[in-house]
This record gives structure tokens, C-alpha cells and sequence, in this order.
């Protein structure tokens, strides 16, 4: 990289604030992925947002692509910079920097990690939502560029759903101060929305303002064997009407995933025979203990009653609560059988039965001895698909790619739910969204940032 | 305007989809702030979204104006067509294309109007939560071009927040089929965010997939006398803590507006004596009838207990729980004063009281007789007011909106909360919108519209 440029981009941050190449911990280019690891000529670490507007400005000027990055925690490499690029992190950004309990907001730096985050919350008597498997590592400004999702979006929504305000540095190093902490605010155009779930290539997000909930006092949680799929999107619609915005989650394992985990996860013990079709793990949230409760269990009677339930535990305790949860996340845990090759997509809820047995039908035509496992947030649309095929499963991995997402095609559902694009899935966006999108995408990447400095060769082929 | 253009525009939508300007009704120029009505050259009425496209694809080519308008029921005119401007009406674009209990979701044309939609959503045992007063002529299009809100944002979020796909139609008359039914969906740039709330100046909506729920099954009202501004803050905190996501109203009126209501409103009784600073009506929506009374009575218990309520009127039947609705909605009906020059204001909730005093002290500096009434959304930081200074009111209408404006920039709070800025806020955008923030606005629009032809003038001075 310019040299000129170099020396500029150390001064702006100071001493502490930059590494060179042979310097750069491996945390900083390798991603959850891995193999794409390329040590980045530089690796920027500013301390506010001034330090940013001026490192962008400066590559701006000289067409220097960089890579902004969150807690390197990502599904399908949009973070870990390319060869030539800068490294950007904010491990010297993390601050909390004020939390509201009348506005029910916090405001955060873009370093903040997520488990933080839900600390504080609960400090102040409040409550985060979102969760995921990374939170002692992924960060706010990671989690609002890839509009993290998780398991209690059917209740609480997804990131973008979580934010109030964002403030972000354009590519030429002008900054949008948009820490808005009102709930309703229509003047002129809702600039946050472009920043989230773009994956750095509009702006760098340096701060936000999050919503927070009140922290829900009940939880309660079933697990239920289920004969048939139509009977899951029947439990599906009653759940959701019967308990209402207290339904937090909605997780199903098909009997494929359920069997593997028996199998081949030691440390759990599934808690229902393994000869059902289904199983599903309900959840309920609310602010009232007993009443929940009480609810809760009438909703269960009733789906028995009306047959659309084969099975059901009740968890009668917050260690069985656990223990029920351990099983439905034990699906990421299957071992012995080799590399698992993982989907992440979203379909209409009635398409998944036929979903679920057309992609297995598909598999094996070319790979008899496949493995497969499927799973997911139903309520939310969302499947994930774990795959081997054998000991050629990771060099296959552009092949099984391929049967999974043209059937994911021809229904009309997403090639990502909830992980993004990234560098991963660029070949697939056009399996899901139009040319006509696309071009529009790309018109708004060449309006903001007409150098292509921003997380380039990211989303788009 | 351009007579070859003329013929080429009716031949588009055919018989029957077109008036000239001597045959337009007043109702698709005149909005609800009526002034401005300007008689347009032409009225187009398209059938479907392809004709919508070719529309655009003819005006763009030569550089014509266009105002696509909703029921014309916005308070800021930003759809009524201004001169030479071409006017598109979507009466002929009412569908209800689709409801499915599944997704929960209904995809409907962009001229199909609220009512419709919530009794549609109705019949298939689901609910739409987007209810405003003027429900029975504002349309889905309309709903969507302004983020409208209403009484229930607290609970069930703005129109953002309701729907998951839009279809639209650029300013050169590509379409952007955008209708997705997935919850999830991370593929790249979230379009539908651009024509939401940005009043038809980025696209033409003409079909969108709507967000539904399950029907609430109990409504909970009390009316409360509350002693201070701190308390009614510490009400609100304390209703959302214990009620949880069942809080579905939380309204204030303060006590002048209460007292306008009580003089001003015969039709209307009052139900707590008219001697307290503040008055709540608070609302508890949930899916368990009984369970939920029971809760809502505690939750009113506790705040009495802890002294943040003096008195508390509770309905005990429907027809009770509509009258005291009548007492906050009858804040727009003070009548006898004279023509009332009325605010959509937000700001955080520990500012109101604040606020309210010195908005009262400064307007009263310049007018001392003046009669103002506050009121509003508190959960979602929304405050109204109405002002009437005397006889000149309409004409010291700039007068009046620089000092509650001005007042309203010292707190960084929003010009608009709800209605959006049309042609009526554009000098005060930039009191609650920053410089970098306006540009970035044109910059999306110059990207979006090159020509400028979709509701030009509208949002930007």
C-alpha cells in the first residue's frame, strides 16, 4: 500500500492505535470461516468517530479499500479483509455510553460486545433481546451490519428491529449522526436502514442507540412430538394465537436432526422417544409468573386435545428449562460424522414440509450415504441444514450449494435468513433477488461509495 | 404539458383510466389541509402495476412530474399534485390479493384502504394493527409512502414495523418486485426501507405483503389523575415493566387540554374531577381474557400503592372502555375556540414536562391570550399540540411553529413524530436534521430520480 498514506493513517490514530502487517494477531483476519485468511497491511484501531471520519477521508482520497470489522464472528466472510486492504476494528470503541430507562435506550459504541450489552440492560432492570451463540464476541457494529437475528426473533425481531439510532462514517469521511432516541421520528428518509445488514459496503457504523424491553419475569418451555409437518404449522398458528406476544420461541427439529443428536451428541439426552417426525421446542415470555404459567399449560392441554400433539415434556424447572434448551442447540454439536456443510435460509412456513423432504430426495439422488439434519426458527421462516455427503463434503461444499439453493429457488424463499452475503453466498443473490434489485443495490453502493472503498467485493459478483 | 406525451399516457391506461383537468373531482386534489388544491393537467388512474411503469418509464423520458397520491387524508400535503404536475390515483388498485394464516401475512394493492385491510385481516381470524382516523379513506400506499402511526405504536410498532415486502416503481419505471413474505430474509440491501416514509419521492408503492397478528382477545382500559410530570414518567415505566408487552396504549392529555375538553366538548363527560395536572389513559391488550384483567387491576393497584396515581377510573364494560377513548380522541374536536394550528412533535419522555411549561411561557410571551392544549403518545415520545393565538391564528401560523420548533430543536427532538414533512415542515427539516444527514437524502433522491419528477418539492426546500 502508498506509503504517503501509511504514515498518514498511524498519525491520525496515534501511538496504540495501529499494526503492522507482522504484527497483526490472527483474530483480526480470521474469521469463524477461516480459510480465507489474508494478514491485512494495516490494522487500524481508532478511538471515536473522529479518528474514523479521518481514516476514511484519507483513503477515500487515494481509492484505499478497507475492511471494517466486528468481533470476526461471521458466517460467510464479509469481515476479514482481502489482500491490499486496511483492517479496521474497534476494540478501543466499546464504551456504553448511557442508558435511558424512560426512552428505554442505550446508547453504545460500535465495539461494545453483545453480552456486555445485555448486561448493562439487565443492570438498569431492562432487557436486550437479541442472543446469539457469539455474544461474548460479536459487537454491536457487527451485529447491526449483518442485522444479527437468533432464536427469540419471533418475539422480539432482529436487530434492525432493535435500534433506534445509528451513527455511521460515509466513505469520503462525512459522518451521519443519526443517535436518534425517539421512537417516532418521520423527517425525511430513515437513514439507519441503509447502514444495517449492508455488511460495511454503505458506511461505517461507529455508534447506536438500541431499544431496550422490559425484562420479561416468566419463562416457560415444552417440548412436544409432532406426527407431521402440517401439524407443526397447525401448532404454529395456534401457539401464536393463543399466546400471543408471549410466544418467544418457536424451534423445530425434524426427526433426521432429532436422531443425530441422539447419536451422536454423548453430553445430551433427548427427552422424547426418537420415533416422531417432529419436535418442537415452545417457549413462552411474559411479565406475569403465574398467570404464564397457567397459560401456558392450558395451551399445551389444548393442542393435545385437538390431536396436533403426539408427546409433550413440560420443564418444570429453570435446570430443566436448560436441559431442553441443550437439545434443540445440540444440533450444531453433532460429531463423528465429518465435516458438516451448513445452510441458513428462510421459506414460507407451508413449503418447509415439502421443503424438508425434497431436499434429502435431492441429496442422496447424488449422494446416497448423505447425512442430513434439518432445523430451525419456524415462526420466523427459517431453516438451517446441516449436510455431510462424505469425505469429499468441504471440496463438494460449491455442488451441494447448488441442489439446496435452486430448490430454494423454485420456492421462492432466501439464501440467507439471517447470516448475509458476504463473500459467501455472492453467486446465490440472484437466486432469490432480482436483476432489477440488484441494480438498484448497486446504484446505491456507486451514490455512497463511487470508490469502491468499502468492504469491496462483498454481496455483489 | 406536452400534448404527445398527453395521448401516450391515456393510450397506457386505456378507457376509463384517465380525467382531464376539467373532469377531475376536488377529492384527487384537495387534501385534508385543503389550501393548496391546484387543479391537475391530468389524473391517472392505472389497473396494475405494469401500467404504473409504463407511466413513469413516459414521464421520465421527457422529464415530467408526477404526484402519485393515496386518500389524501396526510396533514402535510405532500401528495396533493401541484401545478403541471401529472396526478396517479390508485382507486382502480384496491385488491386484496392474498391472506395467509401461515406467514401471517396479506399481500395488497397500494389503493386498498386501511379499513378493508383490518376487516379482511378480521374475517381470517388475524388482525392488522394500524389504525388511525382517517382509516376509512387513507390507503395501504399512503400508509406506507408516510410511516404512519397512531394509537397503538407502543405495541405493534409503525407501518415500518407492519410490513415485509414492497413492490415499487422507480422514476424511470423499472419495478422492483420486493414482495417478500419471509421474516427473515438477509440478502443484500433492504429496498423496501427507501419507500417507506419517504412520501413518493424515491417510488411509486403499488403492492405490498403486510405484517398480521393474532387477535388480541381482551381490551383493558382506566383513566388516571396523575400529580406531576416525574410521576406520569414513573407510570410509564412502571406500566411497561408489569404489563409487559400487553401495555397497547399509553396516552396523556395534560390539563389543558383536559379542560378545553371539559368546556369545549359537550358531547363529551369527563370522567375524573378537572383539578389534576395530568390525566393517562392507559389500555392492556392480550390473549387471555380473565388472566389479563387480573393483571391490569394489580398493575393499577400497585401504582396506587406506590402513590404515582391520585385517581383511577376503571372500565368495566365496553361501552365504557369506547367513552373513555372519546375523552383523549376528543382532544381534536375542541371546538368554539377558533381554528386551532396544531403540532406532531416527539422528544424523550424526561423532557415533557419541561416542554409543556416553556412551549406554554413562550407562546403566551408573544400572545398572552392564547388558548393551548398538550396531549399525546407518551410511550413513543409523541406529543400534540393544539394553539389558537386569536383571530389571526391560520395567518401567524409561521410565527407560532418558530417558537414551538425552535423550542423543540433545543431538545433534539423531531419536527414531525408521525405526519412527515411534505411541502408544510421543509424549513424546519434542518432543525432536527443535520447537514451531513439532508445531503445524504439528496444524494439517495439525485441516485434514485435524476430527473426529479416523483413528487418534486416535496421533503427538501
Amino acid at each position: 500500500m502508498d506509503a504517503e498514506l501509511l504514515e498518514q493513517l498511524k498519525e491520525i490514530v496515534g501511538e496504540g492505535g495501529w499494526r503492522e502487517q507482522s504484527e497483526v494477531d490472527p483474530k483480526y483476519y480470521e474469521d469463524w470461516m477461516g480459510a480465507r485468511a489474508e494478514v491485512p497491511a494495516l490494522l487500524l484501531r481508532p478511538a471515536d468517530t473522529e479518528q474514523v471520519s479521518q481514516i476514511l477521508a484519507a483513503c477515500h482520497r487515494v481509492g484505499q479499500p478497507i475492511a471494517p470489522q466486528g468481533g470476526m464472528t461471521g458466517l460467510v466472510s464479509a469481515a476479514a479483509p482481502h489482500k491490499d486492504e486496511v483492517a479496521m476494528c474497534f476494540d478501543r470503541m466499546k464504551q456504553i455510553q448511557d442508558v435511558d430507562i424512560y426512552t428505554a435506550t442505550m446508547t453504545v459504541e460500535a465495539g461494545a460486545e453483545l453480552q456486555t450489552i445485555q448486561e448493562r440492560a439487565q443492570e438498569a432492570g431492562m432487557f436486550f433481546p437479541l442472543d446469539v451463540g457469539a455474544r461474548g464476541s460479536c459487537t454491536a457494529g457487527g451485529n447491526l451490519s449483518t442485522n444479527a437475528g437468533g432464536n427469540r426473533v419471533v418475539r422480539f425481531g432482529m436487530m434492525r428491529d432493535l435500534v433506534l439510532g445509528v451513527e455511521a462514517v460515509l466513505a469520503d469521511g462525512q459522518v451521519i449522526n443519526g443517535l436518534n432516541k425517539l421512537r417516532k421520528n418521520n423527517t425525511g428518509y430513515d437513514l439507519k436502514q441503509l447502514f444495517i445488514g449492508s455488511e460495511g459496503t454503505l458506511g461505517v457504523i461507529t455508534r447506536a442507540v438500541l431499544k431496550l424491553s422490559p425484562t420479561p419475569t416468566s419463562q416457560n418451555v415444552a417440548f412436544c412430538a409432532v406426527e407431521n409437518f402440517d401439524e407443526v404449522a397447525s401448532l404454529q398458528v395456534y401457539a401464536q394465537a393463543s399466546l400471543g406476544s408471549n410466544l418467544s420461541a418457536f424451534e423445530v427439529l425434524w426427526h433426521n436432526t432429532y436422531q443425530l443428536i441422539d447419536e451422536k451428541v454423548p453430553h445430551v439426552k433427548v427427552p422424547l422417544p426418537t420415533n416422531f417426525p417432529f419436535y418442537v421446542l415452545m417457549e413462552s415470555m411474559g411479565s406475569s409468573k403465574e398467570k404464564d404459567t397457567e397459560l401456558f399449560l392450558e395451551v399445551l392441554e389444548g393442542a393435545a386435545e385437538k390431536g396436533i400433539i403426539a408427546d409433550t415434556v413440560v420443564a418444570d424447572s429453570d435446570a430443566k428449562v436448560q436441559s431442553l434448551w441443550m437439545v434443540r442447540d445440540a444440533a450444531a454439536e453433532v460429531m463423528g460424522v465429518g465435516y458438516m456443510h451448513t445452510f441458513d435460509v428462510s421459506l414460507k412456513v407451508q413449503d418447509m414440509g415439502y421443503f424438508g423432504e425434497e431436499v434429502e430426495k435431492r441429496l442422496r439422488q447424488q449422494w446416497p450415504q448423505a447425512v442430513i439434519g434439518l432445523f430451525g426458527h419456524i415462526a420466523d421462516g427459517n431453516v438451517h441444514i446441516i449436510v455431510n455427503v462424505g469425505p469429499q463434503t468441504r471440496s463438494l461444499h460449491r455442488e451441494i450449494d447448488e441442489v439446496v439453493y435452486r430448490l430454494i429457488q423454485e420456492l421462492n424463499g432466501s439464501v440467507s435468513a439471517e447470516h448475509g452475503i458476504g463473500i459467501m453466498k455472492k453467486e446465490y443473490l440472484s437466486y432469490c433477488r432480482s436483476e432489477e434489485e440488484i441494480t438498484l443495490m448497486k446504484t446505491l453502493k456507486y451514490a455512497m461509495d463511487p470508490k469502491n472503498i468499502l468492504s469491496p467485493g462483498r454481496i455483489f459478483l
